[in-house]
């Protein structure tokens, strides 16, 4: 089975160097940071999003060099998705993620507000002296989502009437909006057409979508140990997913168990068990298999490349984490 | 004796558009945030951030109307300034503040994180979309100070080698960075000369130290209920100001009580003793004229205008504070 790693070939270079540079750029100048730059920029992350940024900027410089600012792009997009995940914790008091304690359950809220806060104060800084207008406003748009998506999630806990628009919705602003966006970013700072630069928007947001559903079917069927948190954590605390959103409209007891926030012993084992004998799962598998199928899709104006062919079997191992 | 608010007769009309505007745009789309919306854009803010903004603006477009953008970027500095006091109240853990319990006090550090990231989120959104790439460089650099200022204040508690010119530079971070790169913001807005908007910079950076310095000194000089805390509250903390570091010049014993964080019985109010005793008082308030008076000197090359006289008293009403 191909790892993340090896599919990221054509950009590993670029990566190992950005990491080196977050890891200085928030630990260096603040001691008070340093610990948790170490932590946050650690080992454990899969890098993703600057790996998307990466790839598709030399998928449409195709000869040509990829520019500093493409590599500072990706550097601001790890930075935005860090400073959203570091705020997250605190505002949903988590105190694992992917196992490891999280930044305010290690340091303390002060530490991770400032930390959180230095993150999307120096992205905003480096977004703004990328000196292209165009590309401010699409990252820009990202932070505004991950705030309106936070909120959302809140409001909408334990609200077994969600659709599963509303559903992709959340998602979008929860994940898919930052590889959209800075998809299409790193396409502008190629200068590609304004056509090819929405389909590396379309390209990010199927991706995103379909990385975040498979995330949330893995909540169900993943072990405490692969997942880092107890399976069901998502729906013990009320974030309804495509899943659960799925297994309603077959149990409609589940409603009642939702309703009353799984508050009776019990409650949350019969309402694992209602959705994993219904076709909840597959619906669901379903659905990210559609997302990734479009996101293919949206690579054919690429010409041929190496980093096509990366962009198109990070699709697959997306869905392979299913198996 | 004049009042801040009727100072700001000639843009009082916008000011009060501005507040209603700000409540609506947190409050109304989010009921999970309404409250603290209520709270944080209620009466008891003095508006000078914006106040000054929309004054820059009318003296420097003269006999033309402020444009909607001056209105916009007007209302950012509200909003960048209101987040940067939430979030920092919860890194401070501060309980109070003008007399009123903070946001983290009274609805939570969850909501008192998610309401600051929507503030900044919401305030590099409208930024971007002012379209004017210098006005954006010139508050993103901004959001970058205070980021830093918060860091700096923390990693200088109770250091008592801290100069004046260091305290300078951190009461630039947290305060005059904000007037200064608005009001130059203000004057890029209106098209003016780029020396013009230095000057612009130059009034906002004195006025902030000026401010700064005139609200640390009501630390030591003003009563719990002028300031909604008790009287000594910044020195307690370890945020050495300058009517301290002033003193620590003649009261070398100060050294040893600010090193063991007052931790012994009586240490602070000897402290505090120590501080009356000395010139830090009157030292500190020569060091606010002289501010104030650079702030004004910044103002020759503006026509006369009723705005350009009101910047000037705005000077004096800062003073005035002190008597």
């Amino acid at each position: 089975m191909t790892s993340a790693t090896s599919l990221f070939a054509p950009v590993e270079d670029e990566l190992s160097l950005l990491v080196e540079n977050l890891k200085n750029l928030i630990g260096a100048r603040h001691p008070i940071l340093y610990a948790a730059a170490e932590h946050l920029f650690g080992a454990q992350g899969k890098r993703v999003r600057p790996a998307i940024v990466l790839l598709v900027a030399k998928a449409t410089m195709q000869d040509q060099d990829i520019t500093p600012r493409h590599r500072r792009l990706a550097e601001i997009t790890e930075m935005i998705h860090t400073a959203s995940l570091v705020h997250d914790d605190v505002v949903d008091e988590s105190e694992l993620r992917r196992g490891v304690p999280t930044v305010h359950s290690s340091f303390g809220n002060r530490i991770a507000v400032l930390a959180g806060d230095f993150l999307f104060a120096q992205s905003s800084w480096y977004l703004a002296n990328l000196d292209n207008l165009e590309v401010v406003k699409l990252l820009s748009q990202v932070i505004m989502d991950l705030a309106e998506g936070e909120i959302q999630q809140g409001l909408s806990r334990f609200s077994s009437t969600l659709s599963i628009e509303d559903y992709l919705e959340k998602s979008y602003f929860k994940t898919a909006t930052l590889m959209a966006n800075s998809a299409k970013a790193s396409a502008v700072l190629s200068g590609t057409s304004s056509a090819l630069a929405q389909s590396m928007y379309g390209y990010g947001r199927h991706f995103g979508l379909a990385f975040q559903i498979v995330d949330d079917i893995l909540d169900f069927t993943g072990s405490t140990e692969e997942l880092g948190k107890p399976a069901g954590s998502d729906l013990k605390s009320g974030n309804l997913t495509a899943p659960v959103l799925y297994a309603l409209e077959e149990k409609p007891v589940l409603e009642v168990l939702i309703e009353r926030e799984f508050a009776q012993p019990g409650d949350l084992e019969q309402a694992l068990k209602l959705i994993a004998e219904s076709q909840g799962i597959a619906r669901s598998r379903d659905l990210a298999r559609y997302h990734a199928q479009q996101a293919v899709q949206c690579l054919t104006e690429l010409p041929q490349s190496a980093s096509r062919q990366a962009l198109t079997k990070l699709t697959d191992y997306v869905l392979r984490r299913l198996y």
